[in-house]
């Protein structure tokens, strides 16, 4: 990297926040997906949108990549700089600037952490709804680049129903607002392009963001069932009676064995499988959902059903289902996480498809996941210095990827493209649709500067898609931390 | 146009669906914005995605101009093919071609009437939530191509917001699906970037759309007020207070009166104002709901309260708010409807601002709107063979357009920008935002063939924005039927 563009961001931002030495890269080398690791040549920390402009306009000067990042708990790689070059992280850019009860928004800047925004929301009797697990820790940033979901998606849309304008540094080094506080922005929808698109097509600084009541109350219903037919068949009965749970999660036996052993949470570990499901509203709509509900887990003989009450009940319910990656942990060093989406009615046969898979390829894979949207997560454990399991497991994950997309399913539910997938795009997407994505992207990026090898296939031919998984998976050969 | 695009359209169609009599051609000179007009070369009616594919590809191979066209009842003049060539008219692709109660789904070809959709949906206890006022008569095709609003968006959101896959022929000729059953797309958002862009990309021919569960009660409360203050405030307060209101509309005096003389619904014609407030879901929370309601009602000094219970009384109310615009005919041959959406909380000043400019102008300018949504639309009403008042209503339209956006509005609330609007984008957006537009356009569709001189401002220099009404209106020479 040239010493005259570390001068210049330097005597700009100040030394302090240019961090160039390799035990301070360091922490920069991956995002959650482990797997893939690619340390930046400089992370710059810029504190306000227009210095994020100014880095910008230095790189392009000096011919530089950059991409931004946030909390680093993507887990596709998003954030990772492929080519090197500049790190923007954005962790800073911190401030809630507004609270807007009478137009019930937010305008926040994009280092914001997700649970921070609620905190500050909680007075205020409001809001944002898209809850990913990582929400702790993730930024709101981060969540728009990759359109994030999260549980509550199912009832309140994922991230991009709740984004109504942007500020963005577009990739020609200019700082501009896309959209507004109002219901729609018009003329062609930049807004609704540039979430979801990942750092490709610009770096968003600041956002105005639509909030919700909060609900009068919530209950959250722990079912047990002793096959994993009845939960699915509950989750469909739960969708065509008309009610619309505010969350409805899967867990197999084996995730709840995990949390147990993990969280003591005490859920009940002879069932094959447990769903959460929340119910919010008024407390009078909810006493008749109830009694809808209950009928329907009769019907698929539930064999335990728990609910939570309280706040601290509830938050003890949500705490096991949030954290149960880290309970896998006990169980093995390294996990990789599917992250597919099908149509809802596809749950069950796909669910035996993957135990099937699971047996045959010898692999433990366990499922915690979205049951509500059919936003699947198969995660395949292994230990990573068994290079024959790493392989079977990601051999497996590679057909259970192929039978979420034989019935309809799509290549990413809420964790995005990044680098983990981009080669993947050929399996879903036609060559036409492909060929409007990369010129879609060659306008935003002519220099292709801005988070490049990111969601597009551009080394892969047209037409041709490779393995499911990048090849060095595949044999094993990946970089562990 | 050449006789051998004719013919082949002819062979391909058969004689009866390709329309190029000067009569035939009369019925679309115009959509519902009158003030507008130009005729096509050649009207195609096609029954297939296909036979569209094939249309287009003819018309790339002659270099000929496209514009699709739903029922006509857009109000941006979006559907006129203003460098004359083929129209299609895509009225015929009417099948339902599949409601998937388990997945909450319809698949429809666009000619499909929003309202058809609807009826066909009334025995799955389902219901498509996106409804202009027009959706008797209007296409979901032009729905989404306008990214449509209605009366139940404020609860429900706008058409983009139900929308989860097209199917599109691009600017290339090529035939395509974009999207799925799931809950998102992932890569950059095409759907999202396509619902709203009036023709300009491409030519939609299928779409998936999202079915929300029909309430089990629903209620309708028209509330008269003494001043307009009092009911913008009880608007400001209703969104404040948490409730989720299905719709929340607004007449103003004149309205009143038009609709009562029209369709004799006794509407109280001593207030100042009225709106019309729909609550829907469980009735136990609609009790709760209405006592919250009448208590806000109370403090904002509500003079008369008049329920709408069963479904005639209902359909009653929504009636004469659905046909205002005819109900003003009684009072001018023509109106111009003004559609702005602003911050909701600049409803009052905005509605003062509006009586101050009519008085001043010496104009009829009448008010019935998304309250809930600030979604204004005030109609200036005006005799077409008195050019100085057609002058004088243009002008205090753009007086109007201007001090909405000034507050953080924009163009175009639900009737998309079309012609109308198309070189009054620079007041709202930045010569970067246009450039890249302009440059979205291009990508996909470098011939410029599909739906020419919409939306993007072709003609005016970036930064330049002309009046906020086309010239030909201003000095009272637009074409009138």
């Amino acid at each position: 990297m040239s010493q005259a563009l570390v001068r210049k961001l330097r005597d700009k931002l100040g030394a302090r926040y240019i961090l160039d030495k390799p035990e301070e890269l360091a922490t920069y080398e991956c995002d959650a997906c482990v797997l893939i690791q690619k340390k930046p040549d400089l992370v710059a920390l810029p504190k306000t949108p227009e210095e994020v402009a100014f880095i910008v306009q230095a790189c392009i000067e000096a011919n530089v990549p950059y991409t931004a990042r946030g909390a680093g708990t993507g887990l596709s790689g998003g954030a990772l700089p492929m080519q090197g070059g500049v790190q923007i992280g954005l962790n800073r850019m911190d401030r809630i600037t507004e609270i807007d009860e009478a137009n019930r928004t937010a305008t926040v800047e994009v280092g914001v952490i997700n649970a921070s925004l609620n905190l500050a929301l909680k007075a205020h009797g409001l809001f944002y709804a898209p809850d990913p697990s990582s929400q702790s820790a993730c930024t709101l940033g981060g969540n728009i680049a990759e359109n994030a979901g999260g549980i509550h998606c199912i009832k309140y849309g994922v991230t991009t129903d709740h984004i109504l304008a942007l500020q963005v540094v577009l990739p020609d080094g200019t700082l501009t607002w896309m959209g507004g506080k109002n219901r729609r922005s018009h003329g062609p929808n930049l807004v609704g392009l540039m979430v979801g698109s990942e750092g490709t097509l610009g770096v968003i600084t600041q956002a105005i963001v639509k909030l919700t009541p909060v609900p009068e109350k919530v209950r959250v219903y722990l079912a047990a069932f002793n096959s994993v037919a009845d939960a699915g068949g509950t989750v469909a009965s739960i969708i065509q009676s008309g009610l619309m749970p505010s969350a409805l999660e899967f867990m197999d036996a084996f995730t709840v064995v995990a949390v147990n052993q993990a969280f003591n949470v005490g859920f009940p570990e002879n069932a094959e499988a447990v769903l959460l499901i929340e119910l919010d509203g008024y407390p009078a709509q909810l006493l008749h959902d109830e009694i809808k509900l209950k009928e329907i887990l009769a019907a698929h003989q539930v064999s335990q059903i728990r609910v939570g009450e309280t706040e601290d009940e509830r938050a003890a319910l949500w705490k096991a289902r949030k954290a149960t990656v880290a309970a896998y942990g006990r169980y093995a060093p390294a996990f990789y996480l599917n992250d597919t989406v099908i149509p809802r009615s596809q749950l069950v046969p796909l669910l035996e498809k993957i135990y099937e898979v699971a047996e045959r390829y010898d692999v433990i894979i366990c499922n915690v996941f979205h049951a509500g949207d059919g936003n699947l997560h198969p995660h395949v454990l292994f230990d990573p210095d068994n290079a024959d399991q790493v392989r079977r497991g990601m051999q497996a994950s590679e057909e259970i990827l192929h039978a979420c997309l034989a019935v309809g399913g799509a290549l990413s539910g809420e964790h995005g493209i990044g680098i983990e997938k981009s080669e993947l795009m050929p399996l879903q997407f036609s060559p036409e649709s492909l060929e409007t994505m990369k010129k879609l992207k060659r306008i935003f990026d002519p220099a292709n500067l801005s988070n490049p090898e990111k969601i597009f296939p551009m080394r892969t031919a047209c037409g041709e898609a490779r393995h499911a998984i990048s090849p060095s998976l595949l044999t094993g050969e990946g970089l562990w931390i």
